[in-house]
């Protein structure tokens, strides 16, 4: 067994690396949500000044990495390594920032649980000794992820029960050794899932048994359970997605997920918000995750958490060429 | 300064983790070109017998990974970690193949230097201990990326010279401890480069700055210059890239490239093969590494090399936008 491994999937990080700052910025809906108060900037346009929605999406993403620069004292040249992604076509949202910023990039592709493998992989460089600073970050943004994946939303095409509203917004995070922030101790590394689901309209059923199947991993290779986390919060499964983990944990795996357990998509959107089935993303994950978790572990609400973000790895192309949805989700574990 | 880090942007990876296995796998005029004997399997058939361009690039990745296991008498439980990408938008290329095979999965994209990140990760994993066997692989098919970036084949679109021809291939690999293969010895992150050049039908100019300022960053950050190296080998720039790499590198930085200095586009076809400008794509580094390098460095031929894949991160959408080409390249350096 490889010294920092533990199990069949997952990572130790034996120097806990701490998320020593991060940096959420949501569009309006997502700021007159239920975690309003948690998110660092929100901007009340979701064009944010520009007249092509792609352009607004990289600035979501500019304003967390400056938010975050600011917060902490940083520049750029702090910076050891970019590493993070988003859901447009080549992750164009991140190429354009990193170009801006100057930062070395590590470029990451899977969908909305892009936010886990980048904690994955920035939690990796620092303990591994292979850089000091390392940031993360993620974007999405409604219009282009509707656009992207299924209409654009000129096409004023009818929402489905359950759909979800991809959260427009960004998030950003610095991975370092330091005194303050939540400790990272460890990852359990998703395989991909897939139940056989086509439906592009209903990502969090088919995202759910890559959840399941993620969370029996990491508590058979850290033989743990289900009630040694505070909180376990998937990333953006939302209302059908989370009730159908529940069943599969349960049925499948024997695993039962009590009050500790919380979604993100869930948690975004109040219910008279016309969000359907609840939030999704990689910006979904990431605010609720560097927005609500952080700073209610910084105030104690919550001494271990299990973040688990999920994503659905299919492309336009792959539905209408008749293939199911793979997919996948990461457990990361924080530490107060 | 972290312990396993040299200059501002240099992994070093002490252990030496080995490329212990490569198979590559190319499509027909691939198999008719100058590197014809180094490739493992080349498939007479770009359609590999799938009446869907997709589903062929999915069916080369699939024989690498299958060539890989049969060579090292391995199995899909054997691997700790996959970690991979593609061209195709959300990388789906990687994500059935990884669903097929089961393995624990990080998608990465950097396009064409997508081979390069997969190195660079995959030594991580397994140099910090956090991994014994982890296989990286990539893919790439002339029909779906023409199709993805420019027109679909069918529309019959004249070519200019400055095209490229996009490798139909895969090239997987093996990274482990182990007694024989090249030795990963460090690699040097790049950051993003974009002199502005938005023709899409000429990536290796706009690659090129990308590749020259990867070098340099090498070369200052490992005290090295470019004469320590047998080889320096670039992915994709192919002829008017690797021509425009030379001039800046000289001009701008004062590196001399020698007769060390080669391009895997310009190597991949022979000159009446109407490939125009050579070959490009994330297979083409991948097969031009794994059959040609590696084997060489077998024979002695090579003893130090330096790969260094490059990447034009803009999508279809972003070109239509208005925006430049953000390229980026990586340099990882193999010894015998």
């Amino acid at each position: 067994m490889p010294a920092n491994r533990l199990g069949d999937q997952t990572f130790v990080f034996k120097s806990q690396p701490r998320i020593i700052g991060g940096y959420t910025v949501v569009g309006p809906d997502e700021g007159k949500g239920p975690l309003s108060e948690y998110f660092d900037m929100v901007i009340n346009d979701y064009m944010h000044g520009e007249t092509i929605a792609e352009r607004a999406e990289r600035s979501f993403l500019k304003d967390a990495i400056s938010g975050l620069f600011g917060n902490l004292r940083l520049t750029a040249q702090d910076i050891d390594l970019y590493i993070g992604g988003d859901l447009l076509n080549q992750i164009v949202s991140t190429a354009f920032n990193v170009r801006d910023f100057g930062f070395p990039y590590i470029g990451l592709y899977n969908a909305c649980a892009t936010f886990g493998e980048a904690l994955v992989v920035g939690s990796m460089v620092v303990d591994g000794g292979y850089g000091d600073t390392v940031m993360i970050g993620v974007s999405s943004h409604y219009q282009t992820a509707e656009r992207q994946f299924r209409y654009p939303i000129e096409v004023n095409n009818q929402r489905k029960e359950t759909n979800q509203y991809t959260v427009s917004g960004a998030g950003a995070a610095v991975i370092s050794h330091g005194e303050l922030g939540p400790r990272i101790t460890m990852a359990t590394i998703g395989s991909i899932a897939d139940y056989g689901l086509k439906d592009a309209n209903d990502m969090g059923c088919a995202m759910a048994p890559a959840a399941a199947a993620t969370l029996k991993q990491h508590f058979d290779d850290t033989s743990q359970k289900s009630s040694d986390y505070d909180l376990i919060l998937t990333g953006d499964l939302s209302t059908y997605g989370s009730q159908a983990l529940a069943r599969i944990a349960l049925e499948k795996y024997g695993i039962e997920l009590g009050d500790n357990y919380k979604d993100g998509g869930c948690m975004m959107f109040n219910s008279d918000q016309n969000a359907k089935a609840g939030g999704s993303g990689c910006a979904c994950s990431a605010t609720v995750t560097l927005g609500h978790v952080v700073k209610e572990m910084a105030k104690g609400t919550y001494k271990r958490v299990l973040v688990v973000p999920t994503g659905a790895l299919h492309s336009q192309l792959s539905i209408q060429q008749g293939d199911s949805i793979p997919c996948i989700a990461h457990a990361v574990a924080l530490e107060a």
